[in-house]
């Protein structure tokens, strides 16, 4: 940066979109050297990199559409004169102004789709990247995929191609007001009317209101409903419907059915998605609505069940498998911020310093920040691989079930389970601790994360609620246990390979560290990882062969399953990066899998305690005596050791890495995260922009509406006084002057 | 609950509050036996109640003002017609709405004061308990103690009579862009200039901008800056400057200096509060409006020095004790609405169960919600009562000061420092767990999390950012623990007694838990929660003689700092208990101090390694072996299994211990936390009353302006289609289908 930051003066950083203009400054200001200081320290750390964060970036960015595209995408968004500033507007609207803009939005990224030519996938990433779950995304995610996965050829032929043409848009109505995670016990009834040949949709009690569809409030014209099937009487379980909702000029509802919004999320989040509640009476149906891939009901009633009950379960587990990257994908953008701001944030000078004009210390160099962010990182990058992993192996067991063979079925279900359980809440933790590393700042709203940690609130009840979800892991990991102890050559996937060790003598090697950087070697963590994971299970076990059953066993299961993700995601993270070696490049590798070894590394440190307790009475490994432990102290010792130095080896790269993810600016949204380091600047440009500073220039509705556009940037900025002082503030000082003078 | 539910028609909750009207519903509908249970149940579990919660009521809410007047003041607002529907009003505005909401219900509050004759302590329990950090609350909490700490007698005649009138408005301008952490650094200036006897503030650099004061964005008519003073070139360091901001008719800011708002907050949180920006260019103010009750400048400049650097500290440590027991009535919010709402939300039969008829199972029965549920009630309960013994210490500190004597300086500093990081990071992350326990439905708006979150996620950072805490903490052990070491008749506070363990043998007695019930003996547990203290200071002292400077300690301080708190809370909880043994009753504190052993007890199942390591080399206690630990193995399984016993004995009086919080539901503002339990009825009630729902129903600004109603309820609730349904759903399908016909 050549220039003096004495002399030179500060320049807002706002760039004019659309209508938006620059804001200005009314009192000339020099930069400053803390200011100044901020790009050139980003700079040099980028220009530090050891490897070429775009080789990263362009690998894990192919994913629906390839890197190129992506940004292709991304840069027609970034100049729109709607899009354009849509991050920084939609933190200042109230849910029903960010519900209009929704819809507003929905229709201009198809008008984009059309002018661009976009495909379908590019049309799906520009809606995720604005961070609006709106009714187009849930009719992608949740709509179509139900159609096209559970309806029969004709059905698919009927109303598939309309829902891909947005002919129609729908939404997929399962839970109720009273049950969500117990399915089996819906309320909602479908009974099939012989003598109209029919189905009757009907809700029965306050409690079988369907609830949270998203679409469903104020959009869906059309929508699949989960409901008790019953013909003459018999009760078949849980079966879908489709129909229609609204009638597709007027947008009315239909006769015969009520629906609605059910209200704003906590914490502001799906401001642009209605999700909604609905409720039946006595509404007609025909036959032929039911979605009838597996199952179906002939005229007359006769009912034809599907040819395996495992066939209609694929669904399930299909989006679960799809939100582990996601997740590493949400997390790389708190962690993105938090690098780049802490790297560039100084606050104290070293202690060694004596001298007053030394520079303060980086935020990130502290211990205490590093230890922290960088093994975020390390998890951002593992969810993200691993998530690819996860997408691989759902595939295959998809075209598995197509040619009946459920072979993978319970593999999968498991480990997107356990993963789905522990990613999410890891991801949505990870989030709010890289805000709070940021310090005070990381509490403006500019700093990024009111899209983002939000956003991710949800993903850790939904699709399967995770304590429920680790249940399932815990239960599973007992079966299989079971099963390799009454027969050792029991043939058990990789992910649930570590059980071996519970009844089979050295099925885990594992060598002792004798120095810290013996614990770098994958041999001894991923060992450590699958120990520790089959000590409790063995500790499950001995529970159960306690006398407890299993359902007063489901806090325990929690730390199974915590621990069994740990040791698939250390698997699949490695493997992910092998898989895709040739195209990241040597030195790439290189330092992703030391994120592979931080990974591991730290997962062990969360919880060491079954790895360093002596076992118990029957409760020991196979090849280990009662009383024995599993790690020596010094081996813990020398963990934290060797996590400390491998966090100083990977700091200086730190930049580099969060630079692979690929954000840009537009995306991240967040003026701490900006890429060049400039944050004062952006910050100061931010509130001299900020509406509030404007006279008059809190928007009417309808002005926002259309446009989208704050009347911001008058140059009167920073001098403004809101048009309320004198009709609140100053009366009350009035006021209590004339009580205080009496 | 004498009716069917079969037979009983849903009405809706919704009660008329000024000009809001009760909502309608449109389609009939019987309750059903699941929305009619909630009420049963929770009633059952009432009267089940095993002791009197009124009584716990009475003694912990008798703070500022008493129990009765608290509730006189809620039910003032709860039935005004501005207040009565407020919480639920407020997720629906946007930034700006809420801001002018503010300023409006500022002038409300004292207008109710005035009508009613409340105290000013009254006056601000009201406004604390709206969820709106507002400019009076912050000109209360952060302005008016400034001026009376640091003011001399002359200055708080002169400012503080104004301010206790609320004739002017004050902020408080410490932290800048640049600089929060380290005060030392701040860059703003005051310098004395001689010619007119007067100093002079300003701005250097961007940097130097005044960031964050709350008040100081649009309100505040005075302020009092922090900055550096400089007396002919030479520099004496931060000190406190009163100045005017803006005239007191207009609102305009004075001529030289802008100032602004800084813009939204992080998850919409403080949406009321104006926290601002503000940058001075050589802003004369009169020599005499430097806070001079301890140091002072003479007229021609002579710098006269406070008597001891301490005096002017005490301050610094005034907020953090007073945020220890806030933050465990905030938790308590999110634990009240999670035991009320997890009790009546049932979920799967048990699967001892043969019966589809069998009721289902209460969630907060499963031990995976249970033992996650129950150690917050405890956590909030201990936060409450150790946060009154914070206070009085604080006190007994500040009186001691007045008298120059320093003595419980030190404690004092590092008992706030602790707790103040421990509880409010607990809390957050308590607060955010108990919306989990909830499930899907925890993640709606009215649920009631969103202005409890957002609200406490700020506390991690400000008031001394909670990791830089911790390092204090870190220090201070290491200080007292090489003074015992050297000298072991050292007088130590109660809340440092653990560190004598660390070189005299048998400074805390312990006997190996025989059984689970063993660990229930207070002397048992509060030894094991101060041998793990002094073990993890230990670990401290032998990475400092291993080589490693303090400085990079910083991530070991962190769990040091833990398990300091956690041992004085479990002091302090304790103590608080039996210090208000006699108002409690008896039945009170047997249960109260059933959630003490319960909050020691899962404290250290929180970390137990320390306890279970056996020592290396140069790191056991005095009296314990190298290679010796301080727990056996058996202890630690006997550790799970008593509190799964103790958490299963407290379950059934759950509600009952949650009722002895007090939150009124007009203050939970919680559909899921009502006391009457009838969730399902409140869920409907709302989302019908959704202007989303409602035709035309999206307010104009002036509309809520003044009197702040959603023009709800009208006939066609649940029929309504939102009017931009035309504009932009309908042209797209038509657009879509005219495609895919060409």
């Amino acid at each position: 940066m050549p220039f003096d930051p004495k002399s030179t003066t500060f320049e807002p950083l706002n760039e004019p979109t659309g209508s938006w203009p620059v804001a200005k400054v009314t009192l000339p200001i020099p930069m400053g050297e803390v200011a100044a200081r901020t790009a050139e320290d980003i700079a040099a750390a980028r220009a530090a990199a050891d490897f070429d964060p775009v080789r990263i970036e362009d690998t894990l960015r192919d994913a629906r559409i390839d890197n190129a595209s992506r940004k292709s995408v991304m840069t027609i968004l970034s100049k729109d004169p709607i899009f354009g500033n849509w991050k920084k507007r939609m933190i200042h609207m109230n849910r029903e102004q960010q519900m209009r803009q929704s819809h507003f939005a929905c229709r201009r990224l198809l008008e984009l789709g059309e002018k661009h030519e976009w495909t379908t996938h590019e049309i799906i990433e520009a809606a995720l990247t604005l961070d609006l779950q709106s009714p187009i995304t849930i009719h992608w995610v949740a709509f179509v995929p139900v159609i096209f996965g559970q309806g029969s050829a004709e059905q698919i032929e009927k109303w598939g191609q309309k829902a891909m043409n947005h002919e129609i848009l729908g939404c997929y109505m399962q839970t109720e007001l009273g049950h969500g995670t117990n399915v089996q016990q819906l309320e909602t009834t479908c009974t099939y009317d012989e003598a109209s040949d029919s189905f009757i949709l009907h809700s029965p009690t306050l409690t079988s209101t369907k609830w949270w569809a998203g679409g469903l409030g104020t959009t869906a014209t059309h929508g699949v409903v989960q409901a008790q099937l019953i013909i003459k009487g018999k009760r078949y379980g849980p079966h879908l419907f489709f129909t229609q909702l609204r009638d597709m000029d007027s947008g009315k509802l239909l006769d015969g059915l009520v629906a609605g919004d059910i209200g704003p999320k906590t914490y502001g989040a799906f401001g642009g998605l209605d999700n909604g509640w609905a409720r039946f009476n006595q509404f007609k149906i025909p036959r032929d609505h039911m979605l009838s891939k597996h199952a179906s009901v002939k005229k007359g009633g006769e009912y034809v069940k599907p040819p395996s009950d495992k066939l209609s379960y694929g669904g399930m587990i299909f989006i679960r498998s799809q939100m582990i990257d996601r997740t590493g994908w949400m997390l790389s953008r708190g962690v993105t911020i938090a690098t780049r701001y802490a790297w560039v944030r100084r606050q104290f000078r070293d202690p060694s310093s004596k001298d007053i004009n030394d520079v303060e210390r980086s935020v990130l160099s502290y211990p205490s920040t590093a230890r922290r962010v960088l093994p975020l990182l390390a998890k951002a990058y593992a969810y993200i691989l691993a998530g690819r992993r996860m997408r691989t192996l759902y595939e295959d067991m998809a075209q598995q079930l197509e040619e009946g063979n459920t072979e993978l079925l319970a593999d999968v279900h498991v480990a997107s389970s356990s993963l789905k359980a522990y990613c999410t809440k890891q991801a949505l933790d990870g989030i709010e601790e890289c805000r709070q590393a940021l310090g005070g700042h990381g509490f403006s709203a500019y700093a990024g994360f009111t899209s983002v940690f939000p956003e991710q609130a949800p993903a850790v009840t939904y699709e399967g609620d995770n304590i429920v979800l680790a249940s399932q892991v815990g239960r599973a990991m007992l079966k299989i246990s079971g099963e390799l102890e009454s027969n050792p050559s029991t043939k058990v996937a990789a992910t649930s390979g570590f059980l071996k060790a519970i009844s089979q003598k050295n099925a885990i090697p594992f060598t002792q560290p004798k120095q810290a950087s013996d614990w770098y070697n994958p041999q001894v963590y991923s060992a450590a990882l699958g120990l520790r994971a089959a000590q409790l299970v063995v500790d499950l076990r001995a529970e159960i062969k306690s006398g407890r059953p299993f359902v007063d066993l489901s806090y325990e299961c929690i730390e199974v399953a915590k621990s069994h993700a740990e040791f698939v995601v250390d698997l699949w993270f490695g493997e992910g990066i092998r898989d895709d070696a040739e195209r990241l490049g040597e030195k790439e590798c290189q330092w992703l899998n030391k994120l592979v070894t931080l990974h591991a590394l730290t997962a062990l440190s969360r919880n060491i305690t079954p790895l360093v307790l002596p076992a118990s009475e029957g409760r020991s490994l196979a090849g280990y005596a009662t009383n024995q432990a599993i790690l020596t102290p010094d081996s813990v010792i020398l963990l934290e050791k060797a996590i400390r130095e491998l966090v100083k080896e990977i700091l200086p790269q730190v930049i580099g890495l969060s630079d692979g993810f690929g954000w840009l600016d537009w995306e991240l949204g967040s003026s701490l995260g900006r890429k060049d380091g400039r944050v004062y600047e952006q910050l100061m440009a931010d509130a001299e922009a900020n509406p509030l500073n404007h006279e008059g220039a809190v928007p009417a509705l309808e002005s926002i509406d259309k446009v989208g556009v704050y009347k911001y940037g008058s140059s009167n900025i920073g001098k403004g006084v809101p048009d309320w002082y004198s009709t609140e503030i100053g009366p009350l000082l009035k006021a209590a002057a004339k009580r205080s003078n009496l």
